[in-house]
């Protein structure tokens, strides 16, 4: 199927269910930040679509605020890119929700892919997901917040990603900067 | 020179002189966020020191009581993986003082790698500057905050270093994610 976009993929950032420094299943809260970085991102890697889930009534209203006073309130025309990039975001109650969205936009059901710092057996390499892009099926990635997704959510994906690991074995970086780094592992073209 | 760093890298994250919206030259405030997501990719890649540059004494001391929380305080109990990236971070008025404080500590001058959102004419690619980071020089990554370093500081720097472009024509990622991409660009393995 042709299409005008740059990438097969979507993004999701979930904010439920999640795990806390403890261990324990919470819904988290929405960092502004991370709409901001992540949505330009998104914008930059030619993303479909950037779906901030929560099943939270009170911060998808937060969501919303944040992208309205960029989209159409007084940040649209302070700042245009800004515009660009944040009218990529999607609310959604749950990653189900998500996939029915792109299904009855799109006519396919997305295979998901999830995002985690621990290395499972399973997982997929950057290079094996660079090629599945190639191959005409839709993908939606998914990023957790807190201190991650829960096991039972990872073991219900279709595929795992491998963690980003530096040169270092300090891997502890923010869902902001690790959505860069996968995003430029899978789409950057570079010397 | 034989030592024990995973690499030969500094980064810095300059606030003056930088430039606003308008082209006026500003001392920008500081970002808590910046300070938590770039010590951790700094971290992540095996980064020797972060500076923060700013001669405003206010900002000085807010970056102080934060890098104190983590790496002294509360902070640092709650959460050691955060207190192991805070620590890294140097706070300095100026570029100059940065420079000293890396030759009193090293015993060489590093030489200067500014990073713009701008091509330009002589820019090195990231292969070359991987390449150059192994010949036994030390080096300065630098990067500006609000709307991006001055003409006249980019101009006195030993080397600019490409933009981060993705697999379209936006260009406009936050400085905590551009660091992400480029350091992942220069140290990053991956299959």
């Amino acid at each position: 199927m042709k299409n005008s976009y740059p990438t097969n993929l979507y993004v999701a950032l979930t904010h439920y269910p999640v795990i806390n420094k403890n261990g324990d299943v919470i819904a988290s809260a929405v960092t502004n930040l991370d709409l901001h970085d992540m949505s330009r991102v998104a914008k930059t890697y030619g993303v479909r679509s950037f779906y901030v889930v929560t099943p939270l009534a009170d911060q998808q209203e937060l969501v919303e605020k944040i992208v309205a006073h960029w989209v159409k309130g007084v940040g649209s025309t302070y700042n245009p890119k800004r515009r660009e990039a944040l009218e990529l975001i999607r609310i959604k109650n749950s990653l189900d929700e998500v996939v029915d969205h792109i299904r009855s936009n799109s006519g396919n059901f997305p295979k998901t892919v999830v995002t985690s710092a621990k290395r499972s057996p399973g997982n997929i390499s950057y290079g094996r997901f660079r090629k599945m892009l190639n191959n005409g099926n839709l993908y939606l990635l998914i990023f957790g917040t807190a201190w991650g997704l829960t096991d039972d959510f990872i073991a219900g994906a279709d595929y795992i990603l491998d963690p980003v690991m530096g040169n270092t074995d300090y891997n502890h970086l923010s869902v902001r900067s690790a959505t860069a780094v996968i995003l430029d592992r899978l789409f950057g073209t570079y010397k």
